[in-house]
This record gives C-alpha cells, structure tokens and sequence, in this order.
C-alpha cells in the first residue's frame, strides 16, 4: 500500500468471533458476571482486533515520534524548540520518563526524531506541510509499525505541538482556538490566550481546506501528529491494537474517525490529559480513558502506563479457573 | 499494644520531610514541573508512610480477609453462604482473579480464612460481634501486617458482606439503607429493595450504638472488615502504605477516619467499585481513587490492579535524569 491509500482505503473490521468466545469465556470464570468491568471487555476488544480468540501481550511496542515546529516561534510554549532534540537524545540515553514507565511495563521503546533539523511551517501563516512532506510523515508513522507486535503505544515529543493538536482539533471539530488551547508544558493564562489567538488565525489561513480531515492534518499538524495517524492506520490494517496517549496522541488519530466511522475502534485511550481540550476531543471520538491521573506530558507516558492492566486482565482471562474446574457454586 | 488500642491511641503523622525531599526532587527532573500528575504526589505519599526519602516497592503483600455473614439468611446474595470457603480454596489453588492480579503485580497474596465454620450473628437482629469476636478479628487483622512491608493492599471475601458495608456506612454516615445498597455479586432490583430495608431494620435495632465507630463496625460490621480495620491500623503504626479495594474495603476502613481527623492518610482509594455507595464514601472520606475500571468483585482485586501504577511512578521519580544532569534546557 503506498501514498495516502493506507488511510483512505476500507479498514478491517476486526474479528467478532475472537471477541465472542472471549466473552463465553469470561461467564465461566470464578467471579459474578461482569464483576472485573473493563478488565473483562478489554480482554475481548484485544481479542478482536489481534484476531485470535487468546490474545497475547509478548510484543509490546512504544513509539515516540519526534517533530519540531515553526509555530513554535509565536511563543506557544515556555520551552525553547531545542528542547526537542534534548529530549530525543534523553530518551536514547534512557533518562526521561517514559524510559522508566516502559520499562516497567514490559514494553520496548523506539524513538522516531522526523527531521528534527527543519521545523514544519508555522501553521498559522501557511500549512505546516506540503504533500510531500505530510506523505513522508505518514509514512514513517506506517514504518514504525512492525507486523508481529501484540500492543502498540504511541506518543510524540515536540515543543509547539500541543498548538498543533489545539489547531487540528479545531479544524477536524470546529473553533474557536480558546475551545482547544490549554496550558501545554505550563503556560500562563496569557501564554495561553495567545495559543487560541493563534488557532483562530490558522483556522482563518486555512479555511478553504476545513472539509477535508487530511488537508486538514496536514496544514494544521506537525510530522509527529502525522506519523501517529499512519501508525494508527498501519497498526489496524497489521492486527495490532494501539494505546492512545493524551491530547497530541489522539488529536493526530482523529482524522482517521473522520474519515471512516469505527476508524479508531481498534483504540483505546489510556490516559485522560489534563491538558485542557482532551476532556472535549475524548467524549467527541467517544473514546473512554482506562486512566485518568492528572499527567500532561506526552512520551507515550499515558499510553505505557496503562499496559499493565491490560496484561492483568488478559492474565485473569487466562489464569482463572472456571465455576465448575474449581467446585465453586454459581448463582442459584 | 493490646486489645482495640491499635484503633484508638494517637496515630504517627508520617515523615513530612521525606516527603518534601521527594518534591522537590521531582522538580528537577526532565519533564515539566507536575506534569506527571498524580505519579509524582503518589510517590511523596510513599516517602511519607513509608518515612523514607527514596521509597521502595519490594516487599508487596496483597491481604484478602474471608467471613461468613448471618445476615445472608435474608437473601441479600444471589449465591450461597458456602462459596465464601469454595472461593478461599480457590485463591488457595491460584484460581481466582486476585491470583493473577498479584502475580502480574509482584504483590505475595495472603489469604486470611476467619471462622468460616461460624457465621457472625444477623446483624438486623442482633450485634454482628460481641466484644470478643470483634477484637479477635481486629487483632487477627493487625497481625497480618508483616513488619518490613513496603505497600499493604487490602481486600475481602465474604458472601453477604456488601450488606454488612452498607450497614457500616449507614451507622457511621446514616442513613437510609437505600443510600447504601447496592447490587453486591449481581442482585436484581427486588433484592436490593429488600438489602436495604435489612440495612434499616439494623440501623433501627442498634440505635443506642451510633455514636461510637467502633461499636457500629462491632454490630453492623462483620469479621473480615473488622480485621481489614485492624491491618489498616497496625500498617500506620508499622509505617506501611495502603491501598484500599472497593466498597466493602473502604467502609470497613471508615471507622478509622471517624475516631481520628486524618486517620486514612496512609490510605489511597486504589479502584472506585461500580458497587452503588462506593463514591458516596469515597467523597465522604475525601479519597480519590487511582483507578475506575467498573470493577465490583472484591478480593483486593482493584488494589492490586493499582500497584503497578505506584512501581511506575516510583521508577520515574528513581530513574529519571535531571535537567541539568541531561543538559535540556529549561524554561526560560
């Protein structure tokens, strides 16, 4: 598949007898019906879209996509771009926090910097990327997405981006900026009426090309947002469901909602961001987070830390014993 | 210490120190100050408890109380008295959920059987306890708290004992039953009419009692949350941090905040149960649960399901570079 196409094309709908037998399964087990809640939908969901009626947690995967951003200089965040970089090399010398959480999950952490050297255009003035370049993007996004993987986590690192979500989730959703824009790395609330200011006027730059939910990620994202749309998209044609992280995370996924009802049915959110606009951009793809303790950072922190419990609930499903194995009455 | 004077002298406040050499560590570290949320509080809480400036997670016990119930005579669960001791030699064959929530966690579980072979009195018609059995099962609570612990997670297993927690709630919080009661392992709507006028059948009959916690977790009360009120005790005296499970977890607990302002600090809420009265408590007693994943099973299969969160947040807080030691700048 190559170009756009592996957004565009029909998705797999998953496998819904996996998922059945799961849920067969799961009444038989030694607890009352439906008494471990999500634990046990999670287990059928991961069912469905590894298609395989035991699904397994041995290959796990953290991506973290890296892109800098020429909005950046409207003073968007109390970071300067450098920072990017500095992070990406942290993250290759396993000093940051998703080193630590990945780790104790079990997970492998890739780290994918996109042309780190040259920042997108500012998307407030023109789009942050040209056909060529928003291709590049998905595509890398697609690469990083290797056939075999169990559980994909995804995440960015990028000083503007949460500017870039703000300015997508707008685009794909409707303004104004102020309805997107939050506080992203600890921005005052000026910092943060500037942010807004400066949607609004992509939003306005860009208003010819709102319809179209690609166009959109295009002029309004970044690299690291793009690549996350073509992971997500890979990760669902390669049977391999995906973790969202937080604000970036699923502002970049959106598109792929936009574009085909159930796109993001192969997706959980694991984590709900304090970051202002998740709350809204959540309850708009009805996504609903397995986590939700206050973080903000990015990383794919959100994403990794709620892979353990997917493990539990996959380790209940198959570690359990059955009413009738373990001479335990059932219900009268 | 003897008798009930675990729950009654003076409670230690904790190493605020330690706790503040956490914070302001976290503060230097490559993320933006508090972006990790409730990771960073979490660990400054273990410092606290634990009255160590760099916590440790090595030494997990998850603790699962099982006791029979008189007040299960009056039909308030869909399944038979006798699947309390079926269930306790199923966590005793590995086959239960917590079984493989507690090895996925690195938690050792201990399962601790209270005179199955007696049930406590029906407690809408006498006192659940007299003054010996509640002290036994306090004492038989506080001994199973092993000193040298890093983190005590709590639970229970006792067919009935969603009833004995509303009772428990309604003579500490008051009433009515039906402010309390919920569905416990599954009731249709008629069986959770009739566990809530049980509830004011017990709320009537021990009047003269209200007053004193000790005397509601005595009559309205029942074995296992009597000794999960001791453990939570002798883990503040030990300085050994808790997690609660769900409903019955938390009332049991409850009476500690009663006697004491502050008596349930050493206590995190690790899973907000879909069991009906859980968040009534839980913002009565001001906590704020880790974890919301529609769980309603007991067996300290919500704390467990926690502690994986508390070892990420404890290897970010461990194993994090500083700003300065990574050379990424900070804000300007």
């Amino acid at each position: 598949m190559t170009g756009l196409q592996i957004l565009q094309d029909p998705l797999p709908p998953g496998d819904a007898v996996a998922a059945a037998v799961v849920a067969a399964r799961q009444d038989q087990l030694t607890k009352p019906p439906g008494s471990l809640g999500r634990l046990e939908t999670l287990v059928a969901w991961l069912a469905r879209w590894q298609e395989r009626a035991m699904p397994r947690l041995e290959r796990v995967d953290v991506v973290v996509f890296a892109g800098n951003h020429g909005v950046a200089a409207q003073g968007v965040s109390p970071y300067p771009p450098a920072v990017t970089a500095q992070m990406v090399a942290n993250f290759e010398r396993g000093g940051a926090a998703i080193n630590q959480i990945a780790a104790a999950a079990g997970a492998r952490l890739c780290v994918v910097p996109l042309r780190l050297d040259r920042p997108t255009a500012d998307l407030s003035l023109a789009p942050a990327m040209d056909e060529a370049e928003f291709q590049q993007a998905v595509d890398a996004g697609a690469a990083a997405v290797e056939p075999g993987l169990d559980l994909l986590c995804l995440g960015e690192m990028g000083i503007g981006n949460t500017t870039a979500a703000a300015a997508l989730c707008a685009g794909l959703f409707g303004g104004p900026g102020a309805r997107w824009a939050g506080q992203g790395t600890g921005l005052a609330p000026e910092g943060v009426a500037r942010k807004a200011r400066v949607v609004d006027a992509a939003l306005q730059r860009h208003a010819a090309l709102l319809g179209d939910p690609l166009q959109v990620a295009r002029a309004l994202g970044g690299r690291e947002l793009a690549a996350i749309l073509g992971a997500v998209a890979a990760a669902r044609r390669r049977r391999v469901p995906v973790l969202l992280d937080g604000f970036v995370c699923t502002a970049a996924a959106a598109p792929l909602a936009c574009l085909a009802p159930g796109g993001l049915d192969h997706a959980q959110l694991a984590h709900l961001s304090a970051e202002a606009g998740h709350r809204a951009l959540a309850e708009r793809l009805r996504l609903d987070p397995l986590l939700a303790l206050g973080m903000r950072l990015g990383e794919a922190s959100g994403a990794a830390l709620a892979v353990p419990i997917l493990r539990a609930a996959l380790a209940c499903h198959a570690g359990m014993a059955t009413f009738a194995g373990a001479g335990v009455a059932d219900r009268a």
